[in-house]
């Protein structure tokens, strides 16, 4: 027999009898077993989800030059955490108001967590823990801030962009997602988007183009009407960082069911990950196949963003489709990267890691796409979603990049530019053994 | 009170008074939880097994030369998504027939999962969900195929590769898969091999030497009768791969208890993640001390693969050994991997990663060892089965790798493999700013 | 119908028709539930810890200079395996001794686990399984040797480093353990440290001081009355390192709640994932900020570590504190790290990682900061367990270092050190293909 940890507690001694008590009267397993599974789904699914912070990171300082990729770490570390205070702060009860008028909730106010001990007559038993609840959703506001950093790499000054995402993640996010998660006025018009194909990851790529947009292009990207290309620094981080992502999407996705303790719900989050692989993969040999094909030789990068815009593409509606469903609907995911990366190139639109086409792109795919499977929704209102989320993300989102140019500029002078944003603006090699003289 | 993700859904409203309906006559968590419980356990212990093929990817990138880590990347990424593909439009049905003749299953069919919102009453309650199941299993065919990539590395054409990585997930590894965990001859002769130290990762190591012997090993190896070492180029890429499949491990021997809704069952599952740690951690040990009685210099690549060769050696049984059981096997596999490498080098077999010395050799030895701990077992069974696999495997692999030379030729040229397959093949370096000029 | 693979084994077989009548007696899970739970969240909590260990081996070896890599790589690695073997042989029922005086248990005995296939009758229902309990705790001890290894990163052998992981480990970790989690003096006074900002996280501080002040600074670290910056290698790296540990840090903390098999308990589960995260968050922005001012440059390596000094600050009281009491507690840890690292330069201490800052100063804070949330806590109680750990540890590390010295001796010769000890005591680069000549 061994003490537990918890009766070296000074309270937790006084507190048995209480227990003992309590559990004469408690309600049983029937009673609170789909809330305890329901909690654990949105905690396992939640750090998967927070693993995607280190995927991001990862993939996007892989494909960044290495005199840029101390900056680009900081920028995600950084990131992250402002998105977990900002979204505790206001974002969360922001974007799940309760009763409100379907457009903007005034409800800034910060998270309160269950008290300690929580008994079971004072919990939601049809639903979950609303620290788990949090805990799960503030991963989705920090995924959609990621989305961002890389597509602005090489050339955004670091507090500017910083500032960014305390709006989008305190302010933007959270009104737009209201709009379908919490209960808005396209949740009541019949929008579907199981996992956030466009409430996330179109969101963020939304944020992502305006910015693109008005930061311009990294000097000397084009140039004589060729593109220059500026190749990653370390792929094996960036094939790690897709891994990642992979890992963390059956989290993104298979939480998203947000019940996990009947059969149903449990049987379905096992259907969730099985599509959510199967449109990962088939992202990837799309890409494979294609970049074979039109280049003679298959890209790597290509592969790996293959893959993630599978990912993107089947996040919609990960449930519903079989899995020949969601075999070509990553696919096709896949193909709009090949596709789009070389059009965006075309129209001098620098997107560093490729997260416009990946995020954007197969996140507007996703969404139509779930038309094909799904019961009861329509092509009209999905593209009346996309349209509403595109409208409001990017006119706000360019909005607040402007005002950040006019006030504290957001593009680094181009001596930084050019020595790199490591030594220039932060003083830090990230491989000071190795680099190139 | 949050609205949920749920709600937002036009069809969920509808659904609601059934589910209520539902719910009066529900089973109770007597009866459902077990089901719950162990679909949970596949996904976690899937989603952990899929986190090993960035462990493979990873130690593999580590320990080829930086001219061929984009190659090994693509590779890697790619047989997983191909294997997925393949695993679901025929492996697994071929594998788990059901009734069959005990060789070989006419059941060429696509995976089909359950409808969405199983009931209770449809649910196989003894068991799991068919998309749990699935998705676990799937992963051990990809493990399979991860292993012959790291043999054959840094020589082996990409598109033939993938060709025989398509053979082996969707025919060979299924067909003798299915004598032993599809209920055919061998299960019935009472071979033990609980999560797979022959059925998957010895099979790996057969297919990866069919292929080592039919490739070649690479140019310079082997040269006026000495060994030329071409040292990994990321030993930090190598270990880390190492840990990701230490961790990965808890799900391939933990998940295969296959049940967690019991005492029993989530007791098991406890001694197993107890014993498959023990044993890496004692293979780990073992080439510790070995290095550097041996070489009197520790060599962390040898602590890496005898870190892996415990894993496989407690694979075919981390139930039932004591601790101090798991302790001694698996540092005998650490042992063997330190022996054996050296010993593949004076043979001329050039594998590149020490996958035959750890998947294979490990992986007969902890098939044997079987015997010492495990009622009810018996050496020649397990000695049959051995031979049961190697002679299938190899023979069949053999033959796909012999057909694969002669019609589309598998190995790249001299020169192509002089400058490295990462610009030769794929026209992509994988750290394009540190490479020594 | 799919056959399963326990119905491949044997032994299954005859064993169904007893498993049915067990079923019948078989407790329900009001009875079950509970233990399956945190059965359950040990295993959970235990490899979110297990993967920390891959984050201390890649913060550590992103931190140090290219050629010191392998060796720091080959220490994470041993240290994580001999710390698992002593565990097991001693250190866990040296822990866990049951009834003992209360300082120090005369209790060298393995850990058995219980038998395969427990009964329900048979186990600890109100509690879990000890192979699941010891995989868990386990975990502890290794990070403890962890936050040694770097901070004496550079310039220690590696040999007489292991043999203080295996008396850290074995001996020295369990006995103060004892004290406060196997029920000993300090538990019965009423001291409260929730998952271990002092009893792990301040006792691998101490154990590293006493290191570094006996193995002295790195040759040029401190020459001239200046502080010679050593930049690590691989800031990519250390950033992946940190990712993961915050990551396993929900394990750390979430898991010893100790049980999940009640509302309660897996909301109180929620409510640390929920203030772990936020700790963390603000343990970066503070260091964000702060180096901002100070430097009028981000530090990325500095954020890191307030990211971390966050975790630890958070770790004595997870539970209890609102989230903007985890946000101001992890805020001042952050600062806390800005502030010391520059102070220990100046005391000539040389601590590679910033280990000391980190585990032992944030410790300390964390374990203060308890009485501000926690009812039934004193300070007076905190700071003298902090004084016994302090002083126990200290003493005992010192002195074990102090023989090492005498005898084996401890520092590598200076031509090792300057040369690197990759190619001077391991014969291995880890970077082969990149450093600069």
């Amino acid at each position: 027999m061994k003490f537990l940890k918890t009766l070296s507690v000074a309270g937790a001694v006084a507190a048995l009898p209480t227990l003992a008590l309590a559990q004469d009267a408690a309600p049983g397993f029937d009673e609170i077993g789909p809330y305890i599974m329901t909690t654990l789904l949105f905690l396992v699914g939640g750090f998967l989800v927070f693993w995607m912070a280190a995927g991001f990171a990862m993939l996007e300082a892989g494909l960044v030059r290495s005199k840029n990729v101390t900056m680009q770490l900081t920028k995600n570390i950084a990131l992250f955490s402002l998105a977990a205070i900002m979204y505790w702060l206001v974002g969360f009860n922001l974007m799940y108001p309760g009763d409100f008028n379907g457009y903007f909730a005034f409800n800034f106010v910060p998270t309160v967590l269950e008290p300690v001990g929580l008994s079971a007559a004072d919990a939601s038993l049809d639903y979950a823990s609303v620290a788990s609840d949090f805990f799960f959703q503030l991963m989705f506001v920090a995924a959609t801030a990621s989305i961002v950093s890389g597509a602005l790499a090489e050339r955004i000054k670091l507090w500017p962009f910083l500032i960014f995402v305390i709006v989008l993640t305190g302010i933007l996010y959270p009104i737009s997602g209201s709009w379908q998660w919490g209960g808005g006025f396209l949740s009541e018009m019949g929008f579907y988007d199981f996992a956030g194909s466009t409430v996330v990851h179109s969101v963020g790529g939304w944020a992502a183009l305006a910015g693109a947009l008005i930061l311009g292009p990294r000097l000397g990207k084009y140039k004589d009407g060729r593109v220059n290309p500026m190749p990653g620094s370390n792929l094996a981080l960036a094939t790690l960082g897709t891994f990642i992502l992979w890992l963390g999407w059956f989290g993104f996705n298979g939480g998203s069911q947000l019940a996990a303790g009947t059969v149903g719900d449990i049987t379905d989050v096992g259907r969730i990950f099985a599509n959510t692989n199967m449109a990962a993969a088939s992202g990837a040999v799309a890409a494979l196949i294609l970049t074979q094909i039109m280049y003679k030789k298959v890209d790597l990068t290509m592969v790996l963003n293959g893959c993630l815009a599978g990912l993107v593409s089947i996040t919609a509606s990960p449930l519903e489709p079989s899995m020949f469903g969601s075999l070509w609907i990553g696919a096709v995911g896949g193909l709009i990267v090949v596709f789009t990366v070389p059009l965006l190139d075309k129209l001098k639109i620098d997107d560093v890691v490729g997260a416009i086409p990946v995020h954007l792109f197969a996140g507007i795919w996703g969404t139509i796409a779930v038309v094909f499977y799904t019961p009861e929704t329509s092509l009209i209102t999905q593209l009346t979603a996309i349209v509403c989320y595109g409208v409001f993300t990017f006119v706000a989102a360019g909005i607040v990049w402007f005002i950040l140019k006019a006030t504290t500029g957001i593009r680094v002078s181009e001596e930084a530019e050019i020595q790199g944003l490591d030594t220039s603006e932060l003083g830090m090699e990230a491989y000071p053994d190795f680099t190139k003289g």
